[in-house]
């Protein structure tokens, strides 16, 4: 079958590879879509970052392997001992390893396992015909879920699971930085949370144009003193939540001079390097930075009951491309700003 | 009477002053002792920074100001209208102004009232032989607390206020950077809240000496290296409670490698500058920064109950000094590092 595989830097070939068999309590998917994320464009620009260049601890995988952790996919063969899971059955795949002994791991916190592992990363994903997962990886998607939205349950779970930290609700007002694939995701998140009341701050025209498209409320920080606008909208008080999808010094600036007292600031982003950060606006209101790391099962079905309330639409941010122009379609034209989020169609 | 009146930067006088009576709702209190914090000394060298320069909106008071806002006394006289208070009564004073109506202190954290104001600062507070303040403001300090650790209940309240954000408790491992009168203050009140195992992070060896005598575990951080220690010391897991007292870069860098998932790293410093902050970190274990600041009644409280049950003991770090000698052995030897924590005694 063809598949994607990565061999490091630059190097991400299109080859034939042995089609995959499930073994014991795994299960054979024919993979739907895969997106390209912005940790696969590091791998390729940059890496190994992630992907193993000894055998990983979970997996017992090291280079080269088919990339694609964000995928989509119809079950076509169950191995031994897997109940509850058919052919024909249509999945979103979760691809998290964990160790299950560390410290998160028995807190249930298992996207913070100390030994964690991708599958897509850390052994071979879904950028190719076919790829074998076990089966506690397996999410059902329900008739009305497309392949497509299915192949961004993954994505729009890291933005769920940070819009859970936020802990905003009914009523609240939110502020969300980066209107990239992540930032689409916290809106869409905080909508299906009854956040009704979110303000994205992007300055690139063309992305604002993206998500108020999709009825967002937009903020240009360029043109306009953000702080200044979140203190009169909330008479004062700031905002409840704030979400850093951006990763950048003065996105860091201005959200923690909008954020509310006792309030997070929840960090979604890959700091390339450290930020200067003013801590004593944390001191002076007691707000704080929250973490976010990947999500748990529980974000998962979150997402996935609400595509199926209709909650989430690809329109104008997703592009579909074939197996074959993965490099010059996909990881190119997304490093360039080309493109906002790209679903590999192995069928094609 | 004498007071210490703040004109401006370096201008801090002994003045003769009128004694102040009580009006109704306040009551008149001899100082027993006034200690001198990182605040008053911003004031004198750097200032005016708090204190105002036309009049506070809840005191409608400005320059010139008798600075101290941590102080204890007895009660010699009552306003009309005050109830529960009687002269001889010995008390601590909590020196917040608040507006009552703000965001903030609708929620009860008036510690973050948008409207903030302190007695000592945009009053007439404690550094003179008398002083009167609104009865609200009033902590009675039981018969074996004494008027020297009376003047320290607001520090001391600084930090316990902090340890509480930090949800520490038995069994785990607590991390204090910095040995000054805060860290010291956070070292007394983990343990006043049952966490044994703390280690204070000091570079100086002077301030380590000092917090080792009162019993404390240290680390030297240009000794050792932090992180291994913290990860070898709890099997990997990080420590559950992180606190920055010292406010500097080197410190929140080391301090966020230590922090455990989902963890804490309390912010009780006041930062002069953005910190070149590792944000990864927080994402990569989904720990974070909380801010703290000042206190409210319930931690006044609970500081004084810990000095009545023995916990605080001002030995090695506490000196005293006459009123007519704040400038040259308070300011002055403050800044120099030549003291820790300096009590005026407006008696001599
Ligand atoms: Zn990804
Ligand atoms: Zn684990
Ligand atoms: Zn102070
Ligand atoms: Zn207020």
């Amino acid at each position: 079958m063809k598949a994607a595989v990565y061999y490091g830097p630059n190097r991400l070939e299109i080859d034939d590879v042995i089609e995959p068999e499930p073994g014991p309590g795994t299960v054979k998917v024919k993979v739907g879509f895969n997106g390209i994320c912005g940790t696969d464009l590091h791998e390729y620009f940059a890496g190994p970052i992630f992907v193993p260049t000894k055998p990983h601890p979970l997996t017992n995988r090291q280079l080269p392997l088919t990339m694609g952790h964000e995928f989509s996919g119809t079950i076509t063969a169950v191995g031994a001992g897997v109940r509850g899971w058919s052919e024909g059955d249509r999945v979103a795949v979760e691809p998290i390893y964990k160790c299950g002994r560390c410290q998160p791991c028995r807190a249930g916190n298992y996207n913070v396992c100390q030994q964690i592992g991708f599958h897509g990363l850390m052994s071979d994903g879904g950028m190719a015909e076919y790829t074998v997962v076990p089966a506690d990886m397996l999410h059902r998607l329900p008739e009305n879920v497309s392949l497509e939205l299915g192949a961004l349950v993954e994505p729009m779970s890291v933005a769920y699971h940070a819009a859970a930290l936020g802990e905003a609700g009914a009523g609240d007002t939110a502020l969300v930085f980066g209107a990239g694939p992540i930032g689409i995701g916290l809106w869409f998140a905080l909508r299906g949370r009854g956040v009704e009341d979110v303000f994205v701050v992007e300055p690139a025209a063309t992305r604002r144009q993206a998500i108020e498209a999709l009825g967002a409320k937009t903020l240009d920080p360029t043109q306009s003193d953000v702080p200044a606008f979140v203190s009169d909208h909330t008479a004062g008080a700031g905002a409840d939540a704030v979400f850093d999808a951006a990763g950048v010094t003065p996105a860091v600036r201005t959200a923690l001079a909008c954020v509310g007292s006792r309030k997070p600031m929840v960090s979604v982003a890959i700091y390339e390097r450290p930020i200067e950060t003013p801590l004593l606006n944390l001191v002076l209101n007691e707000s704080r930075i929250q973490g976010s790391l990947c999500y748990t099962a529980a974000d998962f079905e979150a997402v996935i009951e609400l595509m199926a309330a209709g909650i989430y639409d690809t329109t104008g941010w997703v592009s579909r491309i074939a197996l074959n122009d993965v490099v010059g379609e996909g990881f190119e034209a997304l490093h360039a700003g080309a493109k906002m989020k790209v679903l590999v169609d192995p069928a094609i």
